[in-house]
């Protein structure tokens, strides 16, 4: 890792390409599927498709380039995670395969199929307060010793989630913008941080949702803002509320990231029915967000659409049914 | 290929070799994705994401194998095929990227919502009474010169989708079994002929609607049976429609194919669902009946689990939003 003046040091592509080689051991390399736009035909968006992931989701890159770093610390006393959604599933994933005891710290308030599914694959879960889960999954770690993979915030996540950088730069030699959505942060920060190692002319250009856009304003004001979590709460990308980038991340997005553009949640949910019927591909609202900013041309406003090849991740495919027969049923 | 006393040759491996350097120039070589079984979470199946390709399904394979190899009377005198689905729009698709003149003969029962996209890449339409088709797309090329593609009964189309079959030989070392939706018969005659060239102990199982079993009983007899046109359009299923297999596909049916299993309506609407969720595939339905034999037990009775892989081609996604849908809705 490359020290920065004043603050930790920053994730380097050597920690990315390192991390290539772990991550290829569980997780899949993903396809990049084209999307068409409604009366432009000649328009492609190139989906990084990681809603194809074993665990539907791109986190088990990240959890396990962390993981497979301490892997007989974790076979001795377990592995501790907290996270309602796909990290939870990843790490529960990830300890099943590898013989470890998991705990899951999750909120009392995620939706028992969520609770279950993470059972299912053999994990302890421990329902807490949501203000208490950061301080309960640190607790554990700290009192009995086991592994801690956060969701976002450590360099070996950042640098794990960065290897779809290295496919995205492998896969299109014409690459000139990646769109990535953005919550805590890990996933912008490793993949800008691999796109600008390699083609720094490739604009990085992060997606929020526009009720959950503390990122957006960070970048523009050149500090970490923190919005309530009542307010990022509210928006259907259930997957992008996080109230803040995290301490790790956000160094990476400020150095790394062009810009930040937000959608709407009815974009959200339109993109939902385009990439289910036009790429086949099912997304959950928080994996829509990226391609939404292609789609509904807030992309293009803000950079133009140039030539080159655009790109934009469909993170993850964790859909509550109901949500996407409602996306179908628009028009 | 491959002389066989008394009918057509049979196509080769060397063929389907041969046509790999061709189809990779335009197709996707499309990803496994892992399906779970309900309630026993250690069983996967492996599918094969046709879906993905950029015209929704396989088909893009075949078309352009047989394209390619006569391209230069395609550029001076276009192409002709007959098909209300998929296999138009891979050979519309393919014609709109290689510039050339195309006519997509269509029964005038096509929903109007196929015929559009059909014509917004580019092709020009002929609508004729669904019994005339064959015979139309015929007169066209013999009249006009134009290069004709038949939906699946040649062998350069046989070959091109053989080409999935050294895919899934590659990807999955232990493959064991892999289970092929039947229609006329393209798909699986050039899947098993790849398949058991490379590893004759890999069982190579046919897939039918129950409705539509008319390569099941084919297989039964010893010869090609046809059903009523009548009774094969009552499957949901629509891309399986066709009331037998082919003259070309037939023998290679008879000669690879270890067995032909069917699955209801149900079944494969349950799988459409299965395939969204646990997959995040859409499938339409004719797309979702290989998975579903697997799903629903019906080849582990025909064949036992074993200890190898399963594969099954997901072999297309264009789905009318509104049957996505009830299939989401039902549990």
């Amino acid at each position: 890792m490359q020290q920065q003046t004043g603050t930790a040091p920053l994730v380097t592509l050597d920690d990315i390409t390192a991390a290539r080689a772990r991550v290829s051991e569980v997780a899949m390399r993903t396809p990049l599927v084209q999307l068409v736009r409604d009366r432009e035909p000649g328009q492609v968006l190139w989906c990084k498709a990681e809603s194809l992931q074993p665990t539907a989701a791109f986190k088990v890159r990240g959890a396990y380039n962390r993981l497979a770093q301490v892997l007989p610390q974790a076979r001795r006393r377990g592995v501790v995670a907290q996270s309602s959604g796909n990290h939870a599933r990843a790490v529960a994933w990830l300890a099943d395969r590898l013989n470890l005891r998991a705990v899951i710290v999750m909120p009392h308030t995620t939706p028992a199929a969520k609770v279950g599914a993470v059972r299912a694959l053999g994990a302890q879960i421990e329902l807490v307060a949501p203000e208490d889960r950061d301080a309960r999954a640190a607790e554990l770690a700290e009192r009995e010793g086991m592994v801690h993979v956060p969701p976002y915030d450590h360099p070996d996540v950042i640098a794990g989630q960065g290897t779809i950088g290295l496919e995205l730069v492998e896969d299109l030699p014409g690459l000139s913008t990646v769109l990535v959505p953005v919550s805590g942060g890990g996933l912008i920060a490793g993949i800008a941080t691999a796109v600008k190692a390699l083609k720094p002319h490739v604009r990085v250009i992060g997606v929020e949702p526009a009720l959950a856009a503390d990122a957006r304003d960070s970048l523009a004001v050149g500090h970490r803002v923190v919005w309530d979590v009542q307010d990022t709460g509210r928006t259907v990308a259930d997957g992008l509320r996080a109230a803040s980038l995290g301490e790790h991340t956000w160094p990476h997005v400020q150095r790394y990231v062009d810009e930040i553009v937000t959608v709407t949640d009815d974009d959200i949910l339109a993109t939902m029915r385009h990439l289910a019927l036009g790429a086949r591909l099912v997304a959950e609202a928080s994996g829509a967000v990226a391609p939404s900013a292609w789609l509904h041309g807030v992309a293009a406003r803000a950079w133009g659409d140039g030539d080159g090849q655009v790109a934009a991740v469909v993170s993850g495919g964790s859909v509550d049914p109901q949500l996407l027969v409602r996306a179908l049923s628009q028009s």
